[in-house]
């Protein structure tokens, strides 16, 4: 058994948390609010910093919204990096920027200590089912010691390579969902436009080339209009500005992410930030003023 | 056994007229460039123009390259409108406009025959191997009659709605499957550009929501760089070109489409047309000056 510590205790971190506590760990504690009822219940140690957590645990979970967070939660004052000691063990599970990632784990690395990026995606519900799929990225060493715990979480559990790569691969990941959801929105517009059953469509789709799990999931939502989330398109946004902003610094043209993030700010001018991002859609829906399912002007 | 005419034999067409014949039906047929030798041994009649086959056929099959070919084969003099009598029908495998497709089965429709439109997807091997996908848009009743001669060439076979639904329904496939190959290239190339494996990268994503053949097939082609068709880039050109000119009659915004085909466009500048589609990550690895597999720059 392990001594863990988990900065962060929202929406994702608080379920991974309870399954850490329930795989029979000691578990550390520490957010800028209130610890959730239930872990401390439970057992939960709460700590007044990451400085505390860093000093009771050996391995040292985070997970908070975005790369300024971690960043505050490693190297400000009372942070992880004044607590950690030779030979602990620091793991990200936030989705961040992969460049500053690689920063991150040079400096915790010059404390004695090994770094690990472990980004996921399934969202809340991943969460809860600890069914989540991780991205790992850092030393071989260190995932051998952090996969128990990464098997408590989740079930597609991947070291892709060195720190970075596990936000490389989430950031990857997150432009081919968008750019898929985009690219399933224009085929069914385009064929509800043109005077077909977009349902049928879909249906006849699913078959061939054109077949993917976006097109059956979200597919489905913009044929039936169903666009609660599911994952909201503030934190695709977010994504996809890790995305840009990393291109940019590369010198790399994402051309159609760029769009897709172009026709999700649609959105949320139109007040929809919290729409699934199955809802992009109606981006496109907006400047064809035609929407799936309307009648087809004459 | 029907009296089937077939008109186009090329790539495409001459596999799949000799299916039918197989199939134990007499054919007629009729192209602009002499017969294949084999299809002539097995019994196939030479007609001299579409008129003629029109005239001996209860069921004539089109299979030419692009919209204008179509228009001709049926309305020149000389062509299939002059050979038609009340209650033949008139089946157009090609991949063209869906919006000529309803003007075209107007003009058929009102010489008292039905008429079907039903591209395939599948390429030349699916020809071949009598695996094409078709997606068919035309009356019930047609597609009943001709549905035994589509299961000689085909084998995921679709009736989505009226005439020029099938058509819709290509050019959704070609929409989507160009944008989820442009996807996987932002995506690898992001990775890659990094420092990640991308072939690592990709099996991590073949767990998850960013899953599709296109990742599966063309992204490992991208990764291994075998660009030989396939599927031609000069191809997937026609079948945008499709979509964004239907798109513009309707007044719809197709941006990602809009871009893979400038992509596709930049490959044929460097003399791309006859790579496999998947080399669209060509372009934007020319773009970002650095290709996949490469040194990343310090």
């Amino acid at each position: 058994m392990s001594k863990v510590g988990f900065i962060g205790l929202g929406i994702m971190g608080a379920p991974m948390a309870a399954h850490i506590l329930k795989g029979g760990h000691a578990l550390y504690v520490h957010d800028i609010k209130p610890l959730p009822a239930d872990l401390a219940g439970q057992g939960a140690v709460t700590c007044g910093s990451g400085r505390e957590v860093a000093q009771q645990a050996d391995i040292v979970i985070i997970m908070v919204p975005d790369t300024p967070h971690v960043a505050a939660v490693l190297f400000d004052d009372g942070g992880v990096a004044q607590g950690l000691t030779s030979g602990k063990i620091v793991v990200d599970m936030s989705s961040i920027s992969p460049i500053e990632t690689k920063q991150f784990a040079f400096k915790i690395n010059a404390l004695g200590c090994d770094y690990l990026d472990a980004p996921v995606s399934g969202g809340e519900v991943g969460a809860r089912a600890a069914s989540l799929t991780i991205m790992v990225g850092g030393p071989e060493r260190a995932f051998a010691l952090v996969k128990p715990l990464f098997e408590l979480m989740g079930k597609n559990i991947t070291l892709v390579g060195g720190n970075g790569d596990g936000q490389t691969t989430k950031v990857a990941n997150q432009i081919i969902v968008a750019l898929i959801i985009e690219a399933v929105g224009e085929a069914l517009l385009f064929a509800a436009r043109m005077g077909a059953d977009p349902a049928k469509v879909r249906q006849a789709l699913m078959g061939g080339f054109a077949a993917s799990r976006i097109l059956e999931v979200h597919g489905e939502r913009m044929i039936n209009r169903t666009f609660e989330p599911g994952f909201r398109i503030e934190l695709h946004q977010k994504d996809l500005n890790l995305a840009l902003s990393s291109a940019r610094a590369m010198g790399l043209s994402l051309p159609n992410t760029a769009t897709a993030q172009e026709l999700f700010n649609s959105c949320t001018a139109h007040g929809g930030k919290a729409w699934d991002h199955s809802a992009l859609v109606r981006a496109l829906e907006m400047m064809a003023n035609y929407e799936i399912g309307a009648p087809v002007p004459q």
